[in-house]
């Protein structure tokens, strides 16, 4: 499976409308899953080598519109994975000790540990995604903040932490449906926010918002990937093996002992 | 699978030697990884309820001697659920920070947030069991920390948290043969810690000291189990069922919306 085409470059301006959101690759759905499965083992390998090496670690940015599949994606593709080695963060709107720091203050607060893979769900891109489309920083302020989040994201690789930032890009149409399933199933109501439907009413104002987001934060070393996401069994697949592709190349190992274990008697 | 006579009950005076490291229950072990098999579906929907109810919270402390079995209990009792609704800590020695402050700090702060589980792999007991096996702490205060832990545990209790509390008992030499392999893999050479032969000499103190703690610490609310764990597949098997008793016992479920989904319209 190819995923550089889903790669964004660093440079240049994105639109999204080049961008397919119900593709779903050459083979068929069983095939996908088949995959997903044979991946598993792989990727829980890899993750225990990340975590008794201990010198790098990941980070997992993920970003979409409401009901874009951001829960769906850590559930399915962190599935099988060991927690001890997972930290999961979704940030929510500020809390008022959040918004008396600079915006970035309590992303950096759980970046991951060498060792560990770091998940966010939702993260430091909704401070110039709603924040802007709402009309709450100006235009300069975005850019400002865009330089600040190309810095951070460096202070943070220049370490030990490898980004890899996806955005699930479903259609308007995918939306309304997901939406209206969680309506509809008493067991996916709990998901359903009045508030959704504001934000879907600036469907337009957001697609502008991500273009020019990622354009600008989208580099060799934190790259961004456009996921099509209308299919959730594709979505899976291909970031499966975005994850497994990083992993490979950050080529983690068991670490060699400081001792000689030869020379070790257990009484 | 009857979980009752592995619970310590409040007061009275445990002794460790009561109870058997290598119990392995009455089937065999095939039959033991297809209950883990067919159990995981069901702690995976009962922790999606738990999230989405977002009212009740689940702690599982884990503590062992060395190469007990934690991180394995970790791996692979843990194995499937969402890693967003699993928080797991694993307490090193304290940092001069942490022990600028008092020993409880850093363990409340990472206490479970209404709606997810938390796992501690050790915890707040090794400052009642290390501390003291190595004379850092006096009688009097290992005392004063066992009421503490008591309010300290009813303070989370009081609120919306679920404790439960295992300890994993294994036989000196099923020690001696996990060390031993730890020696002889290169895969699992780097969770070889020389510091454990000493800790092994000092045997007889930490059963003391286990004793102890647990009989002093183990309440109804609160409880500890003494888990056979010579027999990973046995262990596996016996904590899945007292974490599902635990979360069907706790209930959650999904909430009511505070809206009539009848007079919602998605444009």
């Amino acid at each position: 499976m190819n995923t550089k085409k889903y790669r964004v470059g660093e440079g240049g301006k994105l639109k999204l409308s080049a961008f397919k959101t119900n593709e779903t690759g050459k083979g068929s759905e069983a095939e996908a899953l088949a995959r997903i499965d044979a991946r598993r083992p792989r990727l829980a390998a890899l993750q225990e080598r990340l975590y008794a090496e201990g010198q790098q670690s990941l980070l997992m940015v993920l970003q979409a519109r409401d009901a874009g599949g951001k829960d769906g994606t850590v559930k399915h593709v962190m599935y099988g994975l060991n927690p001890q080695g997972v930290t999961v963060t979704s940030f929510k709107v500020p809390t008022p000790l959040e918004l008396s720091h600079d915006f970035l203050w309590r992303v950096h607060a759980v970046a991951p540990a060498a060792g560990m893979m770091a998940v966010f769900n939702r993260s430091h891109y909704e401070d110039v995604l709603v924040t802007r489309v709402h009309g709450l920083i100006g235009e300069a302020e975005v850019k400002r903040r865009y330089e600040h989040i190309r810095a951070f994201e460096a202070l943070l690789n220049g370490g030990h932490t490898r980004i890899v930032k996806l955005y699930l890009h479903v259609s308007k149409e995918e939306q309304k449906q997901r939406l209206q399933a969680r309506l509809d199933d008493p067991e996916k109501r709990w998901k359903f926010n009045v508030g959704d439907l504001k934000e879907r009413e600036r469907w337009d104002d957001y697609t502008k918002a991500y273009e020019d987001t990622i354009s600008a934060t989208s580099s060799r070393t934190a790259p961004w990937y456009v996921i099509p996401a209308d299919h959730k069994w594709f979505r899976n697949d291909l970031i499966g093996q975005i994850l497994q592709d990083t992993l490979e190349n950050m080529n983690p190992q068991f670490p060699e002992p400081d001792f000689d274990p030869r020379t070790v008697e257990i009484k």
